[in-house]
């Protein structure tokens, strides 16, 4: 085990290259391109175990990150966010390296695309699926159509199809729920399909968040996906059905500072700059901010029942924890926080640790 | 004004060093000695305004903040946090270098730093006041003598007195119930100082969370204030009545990347990444992340009436604006988000602007 004496986000490969592996299988399984999104692990390494399980391209949210991931080797990056106009520069030099796609979500923003881009990129229109966050909405084809037209022939611009994400699986009670929404989804992105592919008979149509791709079994007409956080998993997958506990591959490993047998809590070093502010309810509908767990020799153990990260401010952590714990932990002792969302703890932590100690870069922040 | 394309955190340095002046002068005419937490703005460059403005001493929260603001020039630190006794090596190495003041606030704390302290640090016992979070409890004198009595005449601590953070203001309604909570506070430090001063005469209160210390006019008995967030305020502080909205000095420059006018929303290249994930609930009740101003020569404007980040994901921002707005403002126009918690902002951003165009380093990630 590595010398611990601050907090120390730990990873297990063999978790982590089994929920890769897994995902991999299955998009094989159901004839889908694995386009994961890497915004979740941030990791040039990372990236390097899905190299090796055959993974060829990657999602991304950012030109920032694009950069990184085409500095490590990556050469078909797709950007999964409204492209921001302001960052052409950027994205012509980027462009000029590997293979972009980018979103084009509006008519705005393909008039100074065809303006300002020198190197031609493929791109998505980005759909709305029910998230009601970006992109147009599945059933308006005429917009789809106008941001096509204003697209016209132009040799810099070539359109790929339709991507969509899903987010609104975070909001099912249960995986039955989960994958109700996704077969709906789906039957959306099916008939979109069937609308544009007399027009544009390579389109692919691209869609996933974590719930989905982990859930559901029904991919009719869909051609990529590209699911993020299943790398990791963390307990908001956990309550929606995505994954089990045993599938989570981070812990934050943090050093216990105080211990207060009177109320049954003690003071650990981690607060949201650690771990992220995300918060879940237990199933007495109280917040918490994380399980706690044991570290040993192979990783951690399952979370000890009824304790819990209860309070967290910038750098302290609050947990509440049964009596005979309480009565074996002293100052000093170092436990372990099963993550409530991977990717807030591994952005704000901003290095990983294998449990054989190696140290995974991330992308500077 | 800056050239601006991604999301970009900026500082006003006039509004920034008027805050910093106005608590300066406070402490003075009450008395005290302003200790400034800089877990903040993390920055050596605004340390350096506060040491124009007669600051000599700063609170930070963990050994690796005060080794930066050691680097920084500052000579005299507390870290106010209860000592990870994990991290001795670094504290020896500090302690070597500058004066530093440490928590201890159990027995198994001083017997370790017994052991293992090379060289003499000062040392306060936090009280909890009240919030429920570390330290011992403001009355129980007991717990507070057998701490000392651990430490006996030890030549490598020195006892300087109590420090306590009323966070428990941040739960008041009004700025009548921050005052009351205060006056409690001040009153409970006042009895532990009178039942301790007959053996440690020279001994010292400290106290201070922001609210206290911008809205109570009563600190009988306090010797030394460390509020922190002061220095940039924000929408946290501003609902408790702390500030004014022309007191906060940072304002997140954020793209505007998507407008839908059929739903008044725009969509922000601002996520929890940027922003942080604090919210607060507006006069309706319901939840935002951020009111929205127009950025100008001279900064920024007022908030847009009825203009709020209304929800947030990693990377993407949605924005509720008036229809007016809506129909004014197109993709590739910068907006300004002021911050709900400016600690946070500043923390996810790692880097701030000046309007002026100089770039605050802060401590690395």
């Amino acid at each position: 085990m590595l010398d611990i004496i601050r907090p120390t986000l730990l990873l297990s490969q063999s978790i982590c290259k089994d929920n890769i592996r897994k995902m991999v299988r299955k998009a094989e399984r159901h004839g889908l391109q694995l386009i994961p999104h890497f915004k979740t692990h941030q990791s040039a390494r990372v990236g390097d175990w899905f190299k090796e399980a055959g993974v060829t391209a990657v999602t991304v949210t950012s030109v920032k990150m694009a950069e990184y991931f085409a500095e490590h080797g990556w050469n078909d990056i797709t950007i999964a966010f409204p492209f921001n106009i302001l960052e052409i520069d950027g994205l012509n030099t980027l462009a000029s390296r590997v293979n972009l796609r980018i979103f084009v979500n509006s008519i705005e923003t393909t008039v100074i695309l065809k303006q300002k881009l020198k190197t031609p990129v493929r791109f998505y229109i980005e759909i709305d699926v029910g998230d009601g966050r970006s992109g147009v909405e599945a059933t308006n084809f005429g917009q789809i159509k106008r941001i096509l037209e204003s697209v016209g022939n132009n040799p810099h611009l070539n359109f790929d199809g339709f991507y969509s994400h899903p987010g609104h699986t975070y909001n099912a009670k249960s995986p039955g729920e989960v994958e109700e929404i996704s077969e709906k989804v789906v039957e959306k992105l099916r008939i979109l399909k069937q609308h544009f592919k007399e027009e544009f008979s390579d389109l692919k149509i691209g869609m996933g968040d974590t719930p989905s791709c982990s859930l559901s079994e029904n991919f009719d007409g869909v051609d990529n996906i590209h699911p993020g956080n299943f790398v990791f998993y963390d307990l908001v997958q956990h309550s929606l059905g995505a994954n089990r506990l045993e599938e989570i591959a981070i812990c934050l490993a943090v050093p216990i500072v105080a211990v207060h047998p009177e109320r049954s809590e003690a003071i650990i070093h981690s607060g949201w700059v650690h771990q992220g502010k995300d918060s879940l309810r237990d199933s007495e509908g109280n917040i918490h901010y994380g399980f706690v767990v044991q570290l040993n020799q192979n990783g951690w153990s399952e979370p000890i029942p009824g304790a819990k990260v209860i309070k967290l401010s910038q750098e302290h952590g609050v947990l509440s924890l049964p009596g005979e714990v309480i009565q074996s932990i002293k100052v000093g002792d170092i436990l372990g926080i099963m993550p409530v969302h991977a990717c807030a703890t591994a952005v704000m932590m901003g290095e990983i640790w294998t449990l054989e100690g190696e140290r995974l870069e991330m992308m500077p922040g």
